[in-house]
């Protein structure tokens, strides 16, 4: 099953299950509300047959779940790309958070004024069907709807600003996602999609999630030794090698340039960057903060 | 104004507002909710008339926001702190996250089960009233809805196992709030509020609010830059000298032991730490993990 949410008026959305050309309108406002309930399967084969169809071609996609609770990342976890650098593989993953503001549609512009070091992160995005706590690796992967495609856009200048990579990681409507959730029946990412960033059709990234470290389901049961997750609740993977960041001389996305973030069996987001490096009163505010 | 949550049945609560030995009753389940209309203080006013009325001795609280969309900490902020340890005012704030989860009330006990370190990290906190995006200092200040306590108990030997704090700072429950939020009008942290943690009985830090590096608008009007600030939103200032990770040996919370974190003309948090330093299943994760 393929679920996005789709826009269908200003400030209106629905959740929607694709079937062939179409998106079939579901009654909730969002993929994280529809999971909501328990028996969010039967509804949604009883909505195929009377919804409402919109054809892909048309449809304004958002992010399939618009406000999770959490949205917990991941970094430093492709093998390939710690193995390029010299590195250990980590003995544990190492863990941030996004809040939901900084997600955006998978087809949105990406909107960033400020920072003048902006760059791409492909990742595999985990959506959370149902709530676990301190679960095992077995139940962790049994809590899992589905797989999705993200984009961990991130402003070095403000994440290298201090040891916590947060300020530069949770930017307003910064984090495309979607463009929609293939459910876990579908697919399963051990086995190795590729996952690719290209920008301005240059290929900047390219791996297989099955470089992972920590896998999807190991990652869910790891955090919630700490913290009780629960459906529509968003795990991003991390990326592989190739970040603008670790280029010699570094390449950071421009104005007016397109972000591709491809992995295979799930689909693609198609965003267009609208950078400015100043706003003014950033400049203003650092002045104020260093009296 | 004072204003606290009560519970008053089985996962039912209400966002209340202190007169004199009562809290009186208010029409939202929590303060966050409440404070969402324009005209809440009006409501108040309303309800203060007629709602129902808890004696201050009998009111079991829980954390004044339950939800909040958004929990912002910043680390190394006390200027006192900064200069025992011999380092340079930082040029930003350091920041990190936390979710909803993560907050209990102020007289809760905190149950940890998985940690050998865990820590004390007295707050201040400050606590949103109204939206703010790309705002002055000025404005940022004007959108401070109050002030409360917060302890942010802190896994010492999770935080440190990567470079981001995260996983160390979000376990469930493990960070009580309150007892009530003062509003902006009746205090102001600037001139400096005496805040201290107790362990048993035992003064383990002492500051002033005056100390902070980067004061509670100063935080706002930055973390707005790139992320909108809503009602309810939760920034945590920093904590001074004293926690027990910095004592030489270090000096961990124990099973049993009484946390005490006051600020004067705000209130105290006294939370019975009920801990284990082991629960089986971390262990066969980090097994799996790292096979």
């Amino acid at each position: 099953m393929h679920l996005g949410t789709v826009r269908v008026g200003p400030g209106v959305t629905r959740a929607a299950v694709r079937e062939g050309d179409a998106w079939v309108l579901l009654n909730a406002p969002d993929v994280g509300d529809l999971i909501r309930v328990r028996d969010w399967r039967e509804r949604v084969r009883g909505d195929l047959a009377t919804g409402e169809r919109v054809p892909v071609t048309a449809a304004d996609l958002a992010a399939p779940v618009l406000r999770p609770a959490k949205i917990i990342c991941c970094g430093l976890n492709y093998r390939d790309h710690i193995a390029e650098m010299g590195r250990e593989p980590p003995e544990y993953p190492t863990l941030f958070a996004k809040f939901a503001e900084t997600l955006t549609g998978p087809a949105d512009d990406i909107e960033i004024a400020g920072s003048a070091q902006v760059d791409w992160e492909a990742e595999l995005a985990v959506i959370v069907g149902h709530a676990l706590y301190r679960a095992d690796r077995e139940t962790a992967a049994a809590s899992i709807l589905g797989y999705t495609v993200a984009n961990d856009v991130s402003c070095r200048d403000w994440q290298h600003r201090t040891l916590q990579w947060f300020q530069g990681k949770t930017w307003e409507g910064s984090t495309p996602l979607g463009p929609a959730i293939v459910t876990a029946d579908e697919i399963d990412p051990q086995r190795g999609l590729e996952i690719r960033c290209e920008v301005d059709g240059v290929t900047m990234q390219a791996s297989h999630t099955s470089e992972l470290v920590f896998d999807a389901a190991t990652l869910l049961s790891y955090i919630s030794q700490f913290m009780r997750l629960g459906p529509g609740d968003v795990v991003l993977t991390g990326t592989p090698g190739g970040v603008g960041s670790a280029a010699d001389p570094p390449r950071w996305l421009r104005d007016g340039e397109f972000l591709t973030t491809t992995i295979d069996g799930i689909g693609s987001l198609t965003n267009i960057m609208r950078l400015r490096a100043d706003t003014g009163s950033p400049a203003q505010l650092e002045q104020e903060t260093e009296t």
